[in-house]
């Protein structure tokens, strides 16, 4: 019997609901990767992606593998054993990078701030120095729902010939990021977060500093998969050269991204970066209602992501997102690491940055609390009336 | 508007075609991967991986990535700078693991043959010694349609307690393939082959001596994305405990590659391994009647592909095949490495490896050889007949 998977509401850390269009374009015919068809595409895919990411890099294309994959790309390319590279922590996927660093022998710097909070500029700055050879931070904190600000990070990078490189997973399409203006040299992303399309890509960005690291290194790159000197001969091949086959790409993948990146694009970016405010603000307002408190502060929010405090009184939460997984098909996300047990995360993704779905989540969600629903509906769309 | 692929018959090295039905799961709704139904697929999934590969370790899972994916995980995982490693090389891609573990630190000892050629055992089995840590060779070699024997081989690394290690990207369920057995310590393969599944995952296994190494290593994995002591975690959790998130694996993929699997056991292994062997001589008879030699030796043959030389007078081979691709919508493959422009890859690959896709394959391409088509048919059918 051919598999038939359940319909949930995905308002979880993703994935988010991937529409009825990118499935479509995902099921699309599998073709070669050779293909002049599919080398168009890729074309079309990389420029959409270009635009969305806000810059205009021409090496800018989808890693083959989930957004963690545009991690381990970004520390096999750009870090060498012995570089000191300044890393933000405020949570898990802080903490990850810094692991993968110190896998690749860099010298760690950590500056850390307390999960729930962003990491103070200054305190970044004052890391930089001239022997560091890069920077990086989280800019959406999947783990905490905070939005780490960039001011004066490129600034400080490019004084000291040091790389800025972000992890904007979360972050991309959700919330205002523009690469280019603010002085990126790389970033890696995830397809199953605002882009609604499936796990397995992750769009990556190379500028030109960056991009001359990686062409002119002296040592191999530890990774044959995630090398770009060799991946970028097949994304970026010169015009007219034909493409040289490194590894086979993910076909449909790449369909269901295009498709993806086509709906942000008849939105418009900053439609859509406003949208996800007003979402994120609306439930805000609805889940405080519940009494679930936003954990981030004002001015630190991620709005793709909204992590709430649980009260203190609160017995099994993971049965109550158990139930509302199983018997309202509803997803949503436990807390992680020092924040387990203590918060959720409910994503405002893309098509989950609706009142609909929202309006959905506070129904279910109330009685399990022992709330009233109605106030926090009121709440919800006073919020998308504003 | 929305993305339309064109129709093609893929006969070349992979993607090979997918069947509606996998095309079908695909397209399912995506759910979150901590998804208790998801982890359902997860266990169906990888029994039905360790059946298709013929074995029974517990650590068999696909690496979230394309085939050259799992090339880099079991040598991020299996191999150690400085670690002696026999590495047989007798095409593109043991050329390309040669590389890798080069860059991996290992001191590498290649045993070579020519393109075109299986490496005699006796050779691989002289290479290991009492200081070898692994011996690694390409089962199906898709650069030159060969199929390396395996005779002896884990005999002598048990002997000296190195592991066996294969690549089986294209083998894989069109060739007979009996990992235990067959003593393998580790393989990794890909779903475009002759699963056909989209391009996207690499099944992968680890037996226990393996498992050993991957487990209780002292230093830290280089990677982080394909380390399989955290990526286990996910896929093996013991019986009754959560699954450890890692990374968000490839949801739809994974639905894909459960139901391409699932046609392959409705089938069963040795009927589709007897299925291959047949379709790829009926094709080697046809193509013979159009001036076509296969490039393999009799006994050396890699089902799945067929490797075929071209004749010295054949002018603009690569016209040809795009002629083939672009006005008769078939796509089969150009030569790599020293056989390019001198031979032609054709895949015999799951539901390529029929009648009809063949007979449609002989027609549009005789007359582009200046031959009469109808020999060839002939040998076709009669092959198939046989």
């Amino acid at each position: 019997m051919p598999i038939a998977a359940p319909s949930r509401l995905l308002l979880g850390s993703g994935p988010s609901p991937v529409p009825e269009r990118v499935l479509a374009a995902l099921a699309q015919p599998t073709v070669g990767h050779l293909d002049p068809w599919f080398g168009g595409l890729m074309e079309e895919t990389a420029a959409a992606l270009r635009r969305v990411m806000r810059t205009e890099h021409r090496a800018t294309l989808p890693i083959s593998g989930t957004g963690s994959a545009g991690m381990d790309a970004m520390v096999a390319n750009l870090v060498d054993p012995g570089d000191r590279v300044v890393c933000g922590v405020h949570g898990l996927f802080g903490e990850r990078m810094a692991d993968a660093l110190g896998r690749q022998g860099a010298d760690v710097v950590r500056v850390e701030a307390e999960w729930g909070r962003a990491i103070p500029v200054e305190r970044l700055i004052a890391a930089v120095d001239g022997s560091t050879s890069a920077l990086f931070v989280v800019h959406g904190e999947t783990s905490t729902g905070v939005c780490q600000p960039l001011d004066g990070l490129a600034d400080a990078c490019r004084a000291h010939d040091a790389l800025l490189l972000i992890d904007c997973v979360t972050s991309l399409s959700g919330q205002r990021l523009e690469l280019d203006a603010w002085g990126v040299d790389a970033a890696f992303s995830g397809t199953q977060k605002c882009l609604n399309a499936p796990p397995g890509l992750a769009p990556f960005t190379l500028g030109e500093r960056a991009a001359e690291r990686v062409l002119h290194r002296t040592t191999k790159n530890r990774s044959w998969y995630f090398d770009l000197s060799l991946v970028l001969a097949y994304w970026n091949a010169p015009e007219g050269a034909p493409r040289a086959y490194h590894h086979t790409a993910p076909i449909n993948l790449i369909y269901a991204l295009r498709e993806a990146l086509a709906i942000v694009e008849e939105e418009g970016l900053d439609a859509r970066w406003a949208r996800h405010a007003r979402a994120h603000e609306a439930l805000r307002s609805a889940l405080a209602e519940l009494g679930l408190e936003r954990l981030a502060p004002d001015g630190e929010a991620l709005y793709p992501l909204l992590a709430v405090r649980l009260p203190e009184d609160l017995a099994d939460e993971a049965g109550i997102r158990r139930a509302l997984l199983l018997d309202d098909g509803i997803e949503i996300s436990g807390g992680l690491g020092p924040l387990a047990g203590r918060t959720w995360r409910i994503g405002v993704m893309g098509v989950g940055a609706e009142i609909a779905p929202q309006e959905r989540l506070v129904r279910a969600l109330a009685p399990r609390l022992g709330r009233d629903p109605e106030p926090a509906v009121d709440a919800l769309r006073a919020g998308w009336a504003a």
